[in-house]
């Protein structure tokens, strides 16, 4: 699963910063910052040398992700809309999540901790490249995406509070995200903003 | 004074967020962002755990500022510009202030790494949300704000070479940052740009 | 080579601030990030206390090039494209990279982590500076920059691989740095981007 996500995540990030007309370089920073930016910032807010600097294969994947990006942005109009491209995003979304929420439990960090670094881990790298490219990030804005990451770490805590192994704990996480994201893509969900509610109030 | 500090400054990132119609979840972020994070890039440049990580009150407090900026937005227009906000806010500049010098002291290092951690732990956070806005950090550019925690960590470093106790250094520090923000909202101040002294040098 | 380096990367930064009509403060925070954000990052991926934060000599050599930027900005209409700026910069992007490229190594990391960390350590603070400034990093869009600090990164680990000492390692890293940053300028390479590549394919 982590694979895939990275090569997902990968991908969807070097083909924002294509569409943005950044040079080669820019691309491939982009692209693996996607991929690794979350994971990297996961591992400096736990006090850690970040696995990204030591782990050639993710690496690797993730420069797959972005020769993917550069080769298939010539075929595909709107490419991280593609099925295969939020099949891989949403199992890299919830694989990430799980990875998060597993460090942050396994560092005796309490629930916000779990919920934060499994967002974090999920999300960052897609906020980080949104920066990068001169954007909000997407995540704050709108969709139901980031919110998916919150549920999976919620889930994990509350499995852990119960005493499962965690094992059990982590698939428990996995699932959840993958339904979340699965759902709200499948009947277009996104959080309200205040004002929607304020105009419900209102009425 | 840490707990009036938390919940101002969620207040007014989270009154931007909503300004800025981000969803329920990224006006929960940046509030939270402006609350904890000047205090965990602190942690991060002493290389240790993020208190914010460890502490679920810090996290109360700032998730009941943004609960009270989505309740109170309705009825007020231009709210983080109100008396009680602006109060809570410069309480929490001097809180943060002092907590940054305090342990730039107690970590050995120099005068420079003692101004730029009670800046980075008062003024951090808010720069962090503006770049999550897509804002430039307001702070850079205009008002009379960071300074005071630049005044504030120059205190408590003079104060500290004088010998006096930790605590003194501390007070000393955040009444300077309490002064000098109510002097710079009371007459207005702001810092020149070089062109401004630009003109009045070639005048 | 250090020296120099940080006072022209302040002096860049500084002026790109004072060009956005940054107040006093903003432009000396932007130009010190500018020549400290890049080790400083550094630092932080490695899981350091920042140099930055410990050594009044880089802070006072970055407050040197912030009040060189303020004085010369009223002489220069283009400032940051004066030869001598060039070949100040030049020198700091060649000694960064090796700094960062030499730490990488000596923490024993992989050949990915050693070309980021001379990527990181010579073109971060620049980013950062951009993202303070409400711009998109220019080293992601145009320009042969951060390029250069890959290519010394590069050339440092295959040096480092035939086991040569790590001085003349540091040594070629610099010059490959230099060497690449000299013929980039003069020849105005820019990498292309997959757009320009995409019209040479379909011709």
């Amino acid at each position: 699963m982590n694979a895939v996500g990275l090569i997902g995540f990968a991908f969807v990030g070097a083909a924002k910063a294509i569409e943005e007309r950044y040079d080669v370089f820019g691309v491939t920073v982009v692209g693996v910052m996607t991929a690794l930016g979350g994971g990297t910032t996961r591992d400096l807010l736990l006090n850690r040398v970040p696995n990204s600097l030591q782990s050639p294969g993710e690496v690797g994947l993730s420069l797959l992700g972005v020769t993917a990006a550069v080769v298939f942005v010539h075929y595909l109009d709107d490419g991280h809309q593609h099925p295969v491209v939020l099949t891989a995003d949403a199992i890299g979304l919830a694989a990430f999540s799980t990875t998060g929420a597993l460090l942050a439990h396994q560092a005796g960090l309490p629930v916000f901790a779990v919920v934060a670094l499994a967002t974090v881990n999920a999300a960052g790298g897609g906020a980080i490249s949104d920066l990068l490219l001169g954007r909000t990030p997407f995540i704050l804005r709108e969709d139901f995406y980031a919110s998916c990451a919150v549920i999976g770490g919620l889930t994990f805590w509350a499995l852990a509070q119960m005493d499962v192994t965690v094992g059990l704990a982590s698939t428990g996480c996995a699932l959840a995200v993958l339904a979340a994201r699965g759902l709200g893509l499948g009947r277009e969900w996104s959080l309200p903003t205040v004002q929607v509610r304020e105009r419900h109030d209102t009425r």
